[in-house]
């Protein structure tokens, strides 16, 4: 192995890439289609989550609700909906998209479906007329926040639906199943159609394999939505969930993947290892998978909720566990997605909403205005010592994820002292120092790389 | 056995009724309550079948049809809907009472329901405020007909229940069956209080038996419409079945049953030889259960058509087949109900709108008013020779069937000569002669009865 500095050994670096362009000739390094590379940038967002169980009024059971359906769906009533406060809580935040669950498990349509009778035309709240996902894509447009939506169709408790599966047997089961993915399609296509242009959709545990029986919406999105990400079914992932519901994801946490998808039965090695390799993804995959953190704000003190339930305020993160979770998501080259959860007014709770002002201002506090950035040689120097925190350091990831090993140093009295060392970058690398550090001069050495690296930022806090 | 003549032989007939009330102590003649008895005093009704798969431009196959859901529910657009239309064709055949399939086999509920959110809520059609329940109940109390309503709770394509199960396995199946009986409740709770006062209710293919599974709406219906006929369940059948789907029942056909419900797993015994039991009924029954006889009016040539289709005008019964329904169904102590079907338009088709009309015509032309009726001695007398072609002759029901054995003679010259022999009387026996007689005298003879007979009309055509 061999050391440089880009930029300052340039000879060096040339040999090195003639080299290394050489050796790597087998290996195409796998770029993000534009897509990726937006919803990577965007680096936070939100998921809201809203159902006809909010309204129960009891403790929300994810097995029980799958199988059994919501007694009356007029229960669904939020008296004072207003989707630009949800969109300006996302923002608060600092998100810059916001997704939301235009279906979830119980199978009901959180706006005016013709092909799902369960839908916001079955409710007598406004007189059957209601359309929550018109409403949220409305503010999400007026707030400059991207929309995008959240499809469930692995699940359905009202037709039976079980993991892709109508429940049943025979000609029946046969029939019901062929009428159920028809109708997702049509879903599919509503939602890819009606509501403008979207930044990503989600399918709730994906949507499944064709191959297996699942629907076949791929091809729908990608008529309707040339422009939003697809997240995810067997065919094809543009995003790969990072292993986990923390917020966080492994280190390193590449943006490369072996495998097109990031689940299907073709793939087993994927469930190995308590998804390792969800969390860390592989630096010689041969296809570009960026990672999502996802958890929900009221996961705290033993809970993981992501629809809103009385009295689980106390559940909701601090806000030093969200600053937490973003430097070990979006710091490790991920995107981060909040889960959110309006109420039964409609509203995102007033305790819910002050935590994502702090967690954005205390964000925006640590990470908004560095001390200094690096000059065109990957150094900063200040004129004088200064104490730092951080470091943060991000690759032109248009062109991929090239850096394949790295260095920190800071020059410490006349000695240089390594802070962090570390292999992949991406799209962002956040460097949290254990306790502040007095330095004048700061050096990113990049020590092994894919192809000639690009750094976009390195900077200082 | 004796012979006796009513009122004639006033002696006789005190001896003989003593002697009778004595050797029937054990026998408690079954009266109808009030909602019976207006249904067989109605004596013809007919029940409009209106569903989804009307629009889809095929054939109907019924047992295709309750396994697969419909593709699409907006077909349903019945842009010229009428429902006056449908009552006034009711009326033209001399109907008394007018029934309409809320819900049949696809699952799809005809009006605004809240708790089935398969119904007129989820249609583009009149942007989705359609309720045909509202206008069909509306049409029939503005131009005197009894509105009736049909409910199909045994089957649900879009919800997978057959043969009132709900299809699947394990506590899926459980919880949605739960929940669909429920609904199901709920709906006929709807049905109940929302459309005013109902002259029947009918469930199709019964209500089923809450010992096995099926949702309890009998209370409901007994608690909210206390006048409306409950056809039926395995607990109670206020009316039942006549045994085919010809619009005719036996010989004889007596309103009394061995059993409170037409069918049940308790008793297998009606299934046999060929519903043998639901044709006849039997004279020593101890429940009341009036006979219905039910055909559909696009029933000839080898069609049975419920609902309408394209191009099947040419299966309608001819006006003689119809008045021979008439006479061997309401003629033998049944009710007729003929099956209407509007089309795609919401209209009754023009060629069904004729041969109603055509029918009660004839009807009325036929037995609207008798050449005489009898005198208390129930004789008739002609000041010279007639020619007959038929005879009615009515029990006055409220007081249960009390007719055992009758004979109804004419004075041919000299001579009483036998024109017919029976049993069963009940609401309403029609003789019709196989060629016309020349009479100036016809007299009812009561051979037998249970109890004293209240002979109510005996005419003579």
């Amino acid at each position: 192995m061999f050391i440089f500095i880009v930029m300052r050994m340039f000879f060096i670096f040339h040999t090195f890439f003639l080299l290394s362009m050489h050796l790597n000739a087998q290996k195409n390094i796998p770029v993000p289609n534009k897509k990726q590379l937006a919803w990577q940038q965007a680096e936070l967002g939100v998921v809201f989550h809203y159902d006809l169980h909010v309204f129960d009024g009891k403790q929300y059971g994810q097995a029980s609700n799958r199988l059994t359906p919501v007694a009356d769906h007029n229960i669904f009533n939020p008296g004072q909906l207003n989707t630009e406060q949800w969109v300006l809580a996302a923002k608060a935040a600092g998100a810059k998209f916001a997704i939301i669950t235009a279906t979830h498990e119980t199978g009901f349509a959180l706006y005016q479906s013709d092909v799902n009778p369960y839908c916001m035309k079955a409710l007598k709240w406004r007189d059957g007329k209601g359309d929550i996902i018109r409403e949220f894509v409305d503010a999400c447009r007026k707030h400059d926040i991207k929309p995008g939506i959240y499809v469930g169709i692995r699940w359905n408790a009202l037709l039976g639906v079980h993991d892709f599966k109508v429940d049943g047997m025979g000609k029946m089961r046969e029939e019901r199943q062929a009428f159920y993915n028809k109708m997702v399609e049509g879903m599919v296509k509503e939602l890819c159609t009606n509501y403008g242009e979207l930044f990503e959709i989600w399918f709730d545990g994906g949507a499944g394999d064709t191959a297996m029986g699942a629907p076949n919406v791929l091809p729908i999105v990608q008529k309707y939505q040339p422009n939003c990400l697809f997240y995810w079914s067997a065919q094809l992932s543009e995003a790969r969930w990072g292993g986990s519901e923390t917020g966080t994801v492994g280190y390193p946490c590449w943006s490369t993947f072996p495998y097109p998808s990031m689940m299907s039965s073709k793939y087993p090695e994927i469930l190995k290892n308590d998804f390792h390799l969800a969390k860390h993804g592989d630096s010689l995959g041969a296809y570009y998978l960026p990672a999502m953190a996802d958890a929900p704000l009221r996961g705290n003190k033993g809970r993981h909720e992501w629809f809103w339930e009385p009295g689980d305020e106390d559940h909701l993160f601090p806000v030093d566990a969200l600053v937490n979770m973003y430097e070990k998501s979006v710091g490790r080259n991920a995107t981060l997605i909040l889960g959110l959860t309006p109420d039964t007014a409609g509203l995102v709770p007033a305790p819910d909403l002050a935590r994502l002002k702090e967690f954005g201002d205390a964000v925006a506090g640590k990470y908004g205005k560095p001390l200094a950035s690096a000059d065109e040689k990957n150094e900063i120097v200040f004129k004088s010592s200064q104490q730092i925190r951080a470091v943060v350091i991000g690759e032109d990831i248009s062109a991929g994820q090239r850096v394949k090993k790295f260095r920190v140093q800071a020059l410490v009295g006349n000695k240089w002292v390594n802070l962090f060392e570390g292999s992949s970058i991406g799209n962002k690398y956040i460097g949290v120092l254990p306790s502040p550090l007095q330095t004048r001069k700061l050096r990113l050495i990049i020590e092994d790389a894919f192809a000639p690296p690009l750094i976009r930022i390195f900077s200082v806090y």
